[in-house]
C-alpha cells in the first residue's frame, strides 16, 4: 500500500481512545491487557466468513506514529490532556498479536485476532484493527461465495467505480483476489498488489464512432493483445454479427478477438444466441464474458441453466457486499492485569482470556468441528486438530512475512476442505464450535466473579 | 484530504480507460465529449438523494497526474501502447465540469455532474468521479434521514471502526456532518475537515478497573471537560447509581458529569429509568446519550415513544448505508463531436446532450417540481425556477471555492424546503421531474437517428 499516506493512520482513531488513554496515563495504569476481535454472528445468508485485512491491520499497527502534524492537532482538542500529547510523541505500538492467517475461514464467536499489550496500546489499536478487518472480510466473504458459484470459471473484479473511496477500491480488489478472483480492472491494485489487471471497452467507446462496426475495427486495429469487444451498446446480436465481420476483416493479420462481453439484458438467452452465432461462423474460440449487476446468485443461476458464459465481470454487488454490508464485529477486553474481563449487561458472551482456535479435520480431509481453548492449552487428543491462531507480531514488530499469492492458494485449499453443506450458497449451514472444558470452567468462574464484584446476581450468558 | 497520497488517484482507474484512451490516441480521436453522471433509480425506501463527494471529485480531477512510478507500472501492462504512456506523461485533466453543489437534494435521472472534455479526458474521469460520489452520496442520504428522524436532537458519527477503510471513515464522517450531524468520533475528520470531534469511554475502560464506580471516579478525576460516562457495562441502573455517587463525590470540585451513555439493551425503557433516577437525585442537568445499532428507524421509534434521550451516537448502519449500500449510478456519454449519443440496447434512458436542472419553488418556499432542460435553455416562464447545475471547473481548474460549513447550512436550507411527503422516512414519496419540451424533442430525434445509423428499428425508451 505504498500509495497511501501512513500519516493518516494514527489520527484515524476515535477520540475516546485518546481520552481513555489520557486517563490511564494520568492514573499510571499500564497493566497488560488482552483484547479479542471476533464476529458475534454471521450476516444473513452466510455459512462462514473469509478473514481479510489481517496483513493490513498488522502493517498499520507497526507503522503507527503520531507525527508533528498529528500532535499539533491533538493538542488543540480540549478533551486530551497535555501530558498525554507528550506521551504520544514517542508512541509506537508494542503489543503482541496472534491472528488467523489472511484468507482463513472462520465462524461466529471465534477469535480472529488477539492483541496483548499495555492497556493504552491495546485501546489505541481498537479502531485500527476493526477498520482494517471489517470491510475486507465482508468483501472476501461475498467474493468467496461468487467463486463457489462460478464452478471454476474465472471472475474479475470490476467494482472500483462503486467501491467506497480509493482505498476501498484497492482493498476490495485485494479481497476478491484473495478469495479466488482471477484479476481486477483496478490498475492501482495491479501496481500495489501485483494482481493481474484486465479490461475490455466501455459503451462510450462504441458510441463515439459513427457506428459499432467502425468502433470494433478501430479498437482491434490499435489494441495489441487479448481483445475483448463489448457487444451490447445497441443490440447484442447485431454486435455479435459485427464481431464476426471484424474478425474476418482482420483474419491473417495476427490480430485476434479473444472474447465478447455482454453487460445488460437477459444474459442467459443472449449468451446462447451469441454462442450459436459465433459457432456457426466458425468462431468457437471467441469466449463470452458476462457482466452487469452480477452476484453469486445470478452467476449460479446462469451456470446451472447452462448459459455458455466463460467468465464473469463482477463489481458493485461484491465491493459493496450488497446483501450483507455489516459484520457484527467486536473488539473486547478479555483480560487485564492477569484477571479475566468481560461485559455482562448485554447478555452477549465475550470469551475471556487469551485463546487458541482449533480445527479438527476429518479422515476425508474436511472440516469437522472447531474448538476454542485457552491459549496455553494443548491440542485435544482425539483426531487431527490444527491450531489456527498464530503469533504474527511480537512487541510491535511483524514476525510473519506475508505473500498474497500464497495466501490465495492457502485460502483455496481451505475452501476445498469446506463440507458440502457449508458450500451451498442458497442455504445457511451449521458448523459445530465448542469451548474446551478448561475454557468453559474459566469462563464460568469469570462470570461469577465479575458479577460478584459488581454486586450483581450472576446471570447465565448466552 | 491532505493526509491521502495524491499519487494513488491516477492509478485508481479501470484498465479499460487506459486501453480505450490508447485507442483514441492512436486513431487521433480527440473530439469534445460530454459525459453525464446521474442515478437511474432510488434505492429502496428512499425519496431523495443527498449528493456528496462533488468537492472531492473536483479535487481528484484537478490533481490527476501520472507520476514516474505510475508510468513505469503502466508501461509494463501489455494492453497499453507505449505511445499512450508518453501521452500520459504530460496528462492533466482539462475538462469543464458542471455539478450540483455538495449537499444538494436530487431525484432519479437528474444530471448531478456533467463533464465536457476531449474524449480521452472524459473517459479517464469516469472511475474518478464515480468513485468519489458513490459512497459519500449513500452515506449522506442515510445520514439525512437520521437527521429528519432526530427532530433536532444532535447526532454524532461513531462509525469509523466499521467504515470501509481509512478514507471511507473520513468520507463518512464528512458526509454525516454535511447532512446535519453535529460531530464525529473520528479524529482525522476533525483534523482534515474541522468537524467537531467527540468521545466518551468504552466498556473496556470500565472493565479495566476493579469495579465500575472506581472506573467512573478515575475517568472524572483525569478527564478535563464535558464528561460522558458509559453506564451499560454491567447493569445500566447500577451504572446510573454509580454516576449519582460519583457526581456527589466530585461536587464542588468544578468537575461535572454532563452526560451518560447507554449502548445496549432496551434503550427506551432504560433511558426512562435512568432519567427518573437522575431526576430524583437532582441531576436533571445530566443528559442521556444513546448508541448501539441505531438508524433512522430506531431513532424515530425511540423519540415517537417519548424516550428521554438527548443525543444519539450513530455508527455502523449509517457508514455502511446498511439497508441501501448501492446506488444505480451511471456515467454516460451523452454527446460527442457535436452529436448526441446514447446507449440503446438496455431500454434504459440516457438523456442526451449537456443539460441544466431546474427546480421550481412554490409560493410557500417548498420544492414543487424539477425540470431537466438543455444546458443552453432559459428558465421556464412560470413561477420561480432555480438552476441547480453550476460551472465548477473550467479547463481542469476548480472555479468555485468550497466551504464545508456553508455547504452544511445550505443543505439544511434545502431540507427545510422538502415537501412533507418526502420527509417521511417510512414511506417513499413521489416527486415530479419532467423534461423540457425542447429536450424531449432533442431526445426523440437522437434516439431515432442512432437507431437508424445502427440499422435498428427505433424502440421507445423507458
Amino acid at each position: 500500500m505504498s500509495y497511501l499516506d501512513e500519516n493518516a493512520i494514527p489520527l484515524s482513531i476515535d477520540l475516546y481512545e485518546l481520552t481513555m488513554g489520557a486517563s490511564y496515563h494520568a492514573l499510571g495504569m499500564d497493566g497488560r491487557a488482552t483484547f479479542s476481535l471476533f464476529v458475534r454472528s454471521l450476516p444473513p445468508g452466510r455459512s462462514f466468513l473469509v478473514v481479510a485485512g489481517v496483513e493490513d491491520a498488522l502493517r498499520r499497527l507497526e507503522n503507527l506514529r503520531f507525527d508533528e502534524r498529528a500532535l499539533e492537532y491533538i493538542a488543540t482538542l480540549p478533551q486530551v490532556r497535555p501530558d498525554f500529547v507528550e506521551y504520544l510523541r514517542s508512541f509506537r505500538f508494542e503489543g503482541d498479536v496472534w491472528a488467523v492467517p489472511e484468507g482463513s475461514i472462520v465462524f461466529p464467536n471465534e477469535p480472529v485476532l488477539e492483541i496483548t499489550a499495555s492497556i493504552i496500546h491495546g485501546q489505541i489499536a481498537e479502531p485500527v484493527v476493526m477498520n482494517a478487518l471489517h470491510y475486507p472480510t465482508l468483501v472476501a466473504t461475498k467474493a468467496a461465495r461468487c467463486v463457489l458459484a462460478a464452478q471454476g470459471k474465472p471472475l474479475f473484479d470490476f467494482g472500483l467505480r462503486r467501491a467506497p473511496e480509493i482505498d476501498g477500491g484497492l482493498a476490495a480488489a485485494r479481497a476478491c483476489y484473495l478469495a479466488g478472483f482471477s484479476g481486477t480492472s483496478n490498475v492501482l491494485a495491479g501496481k500495489v498488489y501485483g494482481i493481474p489487471v484486465v479490461g475490455t471497452m466501455a459503451h462510450s467507446f462504441v458510441e463515439s464512432f459513427p457506428n459499432e462496426r467502425l468502433a470494433f475495427e478501430g479498437f482491434v486495429s490499435t489494441f495489441p493483445h487479448r481483445i475483448t469487444l463489448l457487444i451490447d451498446t445497441y443490440d447484442v446480436l447485431m454486435g455479435a454479427q459485427h464481431v464476426v465481420e471484424v474478425s474476418r476483416k482482420f483474419a491473417g493479420t495476427g490480430k485476434q478477438i479473444s472474447a465478447v462481453r455482454i453487460d445488460s439484458g437477459d444474459l442467459e438467452a443472449l449468451s446462447r444466441q451469441v454462442r450459436k452465432l459465433l459457432d456457426s461462423e466458425g468462431l468457437q474460440d471467441i469466449r463470452i464474458m458476462a457482466s452487469g449487476g452480477l452476484d453469486e446468485y445470478e452467476i449460479d443461476r446462469l451456470l446451472r441453466n447452462g448459459a455458455p458464459i466463460d467468465s464473469f465481470g463482477v463489481g458493485t454487488r461484491v465491493v459493496t457486499a450488497e446483501d450483507a454490508p455489516v459484520l457484527d464485529m467486536s473488539y473486547k477486553l478479555v483480560q487485564f492485569d492477569g484477571r479475566p474481563k468481560l461485559k455482562l449487561s448485554e447478555g452477549k458472551r465475550t470469551i475471556v482470556g487469551a485463546k487458541q482456535l482449533w480445527r479438527r479435520i476429518d479422515t476425508t480431509g474436511l472440516y469437522a468441528e472447531d474448538m476454542i481453548s485457552g491459549r496455553e492449552e494443548q491440542a485435544p487428543d482425539d483426531g487431527e486438530w490444527l491450531p489456527l491462531l498464530r503469533p504474527m507480531m511480537k512487541a510491535g514488530r511483524i514476525t510473519e512475512s506475508f505473500d498474497l499469492e500464497e495466501a490465495r492458494r492457502q485460502h483455496a485449499r481451505e475452501v476445498e476442505r469446506l463440507p458440502s453443506h457449508l458450500r451451498d450458497i442458497h442455504s445457511v449451514g451449521e458448523y459445530k464450535v465448542t469451548l474446551s472444558s478448561q475454557l468453559q470452567e474459566r469462563q464460568r468462574l469469570a462470570e461469577e466473579m465479575i458479577a460478584q464484584e459488581e454486586g450483581l446476581a450472576a446471570k447465565p450468558q448466552r
